[in-house]
């Protein structure tokens, strides 16, 4: 099973624009740093943490418990001119794990309540045994041949969040998530699809819009290990010249 | 004219898998933490980086001169364990000036070449006198309660990244640029662009995928004033319970 | 027992002129977030780092063990443009223990060794049932109104680093450590001390150099409690209008 | 002529234990971070901010003015829980600049009052004709030799600790300043004083408590310029095997 937090700043649209709008920069600057902040918090324990909205924060957070989580509240709140609130669930699929954590929170109250603080609504917590993460890195082939030496920076973005478009509506559909890392990469909680699920999806976006890719998938007890293996899995098949669409690989413990 | 810096990690791609993968969440930290930095750095000038796709940031850089991006480059150098090599360009439209800005760096040499380092290519600046930013910033209408408070959070998410989607093919046909900047807010830098251009592409997205936007446009000399003026706009529509989509806010000097 | 370890940048001081002097604003922004970043990744584990002299830090450890030490020597490795190498030793003095650890590495090569990188030499480690940290949390009495709002920022800043070093050259004597953590705060890990111990130095320093000074002693299983209950201990001090010297506090567990 | 800035933050003793004392690895971060980030806001201007106290800096400010001050206090505002006022002030010594500083801010209100905050107070600023500021770079001669490689990490940190003690008693009776920087580094801002003053208080040191320092001057129109230059000076005095006590190196515009 896999273990979801939604991390949700409370009352943020409010804050952002009181007295009157903050700065652009600063802005991004505070979400950034919290962003990293929560990495490093999640990291810590093995978990891991997409940007999302950034005033939304999807993680993977199988190895942390009720206390991991209150005292990372904790120290946002020390730090930090805003606060957090956090919905946790796990389930069988990606996809269902974080829509329990998220009614969990949206029980407590809305995003935009004044009176909504810190909340920390558990819906459910891995147990050890039956903690899994199954991720794939998915990556395009030759980005920086096709794309980024020779389009122009706007259009090379445009043509990675297309990418991103067609994989999340694809992805969701099977219950998996889907997130950007950065520079053509892509990372997919997918626990529960095979490797057939993932390469038929990649084949759809090749005859659709043209754009090659390729995915490593690991598997583990957390989502440090699964993205590792993930990573290796993706090695494997630069290795072989991208012959083939996928490359599993599972952690010994 | 607008001036646009293209901020490139080098040979980026290859590092992170040297001599094995990284740990996924030490590169988002590094990749939030620089993007953060940066803010910092061009925010100092009146600047704003776009996270774009995180090793390759796309900055509004009106009022930043040569010298002011050689000290950005020495400082990243100085604390990280990556450099930055970027290209400058300025024109009337944002498109082409991170078009020209793309040009001057690749003439360098390749993104993943162990070769190129800390290039700065300067294609052009903008004078004083020339200097003009128009920036839109573009929320979804009631996101909280239509989206936030309702649907998990990945499906939020995802229609956020829809919206996205669609801005972008609408808005680079017309020579603007698009970045989300989080939550279910975009900034469109969209010099040449008239408010009917914006009303219009807003209208379009509408009937095609029912997401009602809004769209405070600023402008003013350089990124901070125009993104300020551009939520003044924003808060303006609100005041008016979103009865326009567009409210324009020209600074004085 | 307290455990201590030695936190050392490897080869820092030639990597700081090379190839020329790198700009000092870097220089301490570099050498803050590396402390900064050390005390999320010991504090998530309850421990707590002390600056020191930021390219030699010192934390107490109770509760990190090799695995620990390991992941925040890659997390380190994977951010910054340098690297650490750590010692840890265990004893039944603050003092003997950070002997131990810096033995321990300095065993393993020069701190300014261009072959030494990355090591973590272990001299000793505590057991969870040994694990015992005393620590004082000791303040200047009414620094605001005596000196802060009164003398000028760098006379009392001279002040209170006369606090400091009366302090460490009577602590030192007896197996105890200290640390200047902020404004008129200090900490001193000082396990085997007795309450009256800590009176005296205070009210030698009140005799010597009239300074009056107050400690609340913490007790507990690692430094977070310890810290804790020290500044519990300091609040009741306060409480009582400053009218005794020491006030301690054991964690209950 | 030197300028200076008091930056202090508001009313913070309160706040660190409200509603109870936080975590003490939280604010040891607070505090480094925000350390960190006013010498990436002064350090954009060539300025250098000195940590002090932590929850009371100096900087050297020449270069900024009243904008570039009130726009590094909106900047932390929007990041921060807490909020910073400043106190500007110049003059021929650093001494009499931070003092001129420190009055003006004493002026408008007490560090520890809940109605004091975001205070801009400036005494004075220097003209760009009238800038300069001269630094010395100070350090312990063959630190890693004699200390770091041979005695323990808290003995090591005890000597310099004890080398600053006698520094600032000595400079602070000239008009100068001390602040420690990390390593066995100091910076002296001491407009004012002869490279024979320096020297002087050098000899004196080693004759009473045999700890062998030198000094690298620098001269220039900012900090920035200075501090390079003085470790410009530092590098000639190590390539003439430490032969010479000083070395005065100014910059030429």
């Amino acid at each position: 099973m896999i273990q979801m937090t939604l991390i949700q700043i409370d009352n943020y649209g409010p804050w952002t624009v009181t007295p009157r709008p903050r700065t652009e920069s600063d802005l991004q600057m505070l979400q950034a740093n919290l962003f990293a902040d929560l990495n490093n918090h999640f990291g810590n324990k093995k978990g891991l943490v997409f940007f999302t909205r950034f005033d939304n924060l999807l993680a993977i957070s199988n190895g942390l418990d009720e206390e991991d989580h209150l005292r990372i509240q904790r120290s946002i709140r020390n730090r930090y001119p805003i606060t957090i609130s956090m919905g946790v669930g796990a389930a069988e699929t990606p996809h269902e794990a974080q829509k329990l954590a998220t009614i969990a929170l949206q029980k407590a109250g809305s995003a935009q309540s004044g009176e909504r603080k810190e909340i920390l609504a558990v819906d459910s917590l891995v147990s050890e045994e039956d903690s899994f993460v199954q991720a794939a890195h998915i990556d395009i082939n030759s980005v920086t041949e096709t794309l980024t030496d020779i389009e122009s920076a706007f259009d090379t973005s445009f043509m990675v969040n297309k990418a991103q478009h067609y994989l999340m509506t694809k992805l969701i559909k099977k219950g998996a998530l889907l997130f950007f890392i950065g520079g053509d990469n892509f990372m997919s909680p997918c626990n529960g699809l095979s490797e057939q699920d993932i390469e038929d999806i990649m084949v759809e976006i090749d005859e659709e819009i043209g754009i090659k890719l390729k995915a490593g998938i690991g598997r583990g007890k957390n989502a440090e290990d699964a993205a590792y293996m993930a990573d290796i899995g993706l090695e494997e098949i630069r290795a072989h010249n991208n012959e083939m669409w996928t490359w599993v690989i599972e952690k010994e413990y």
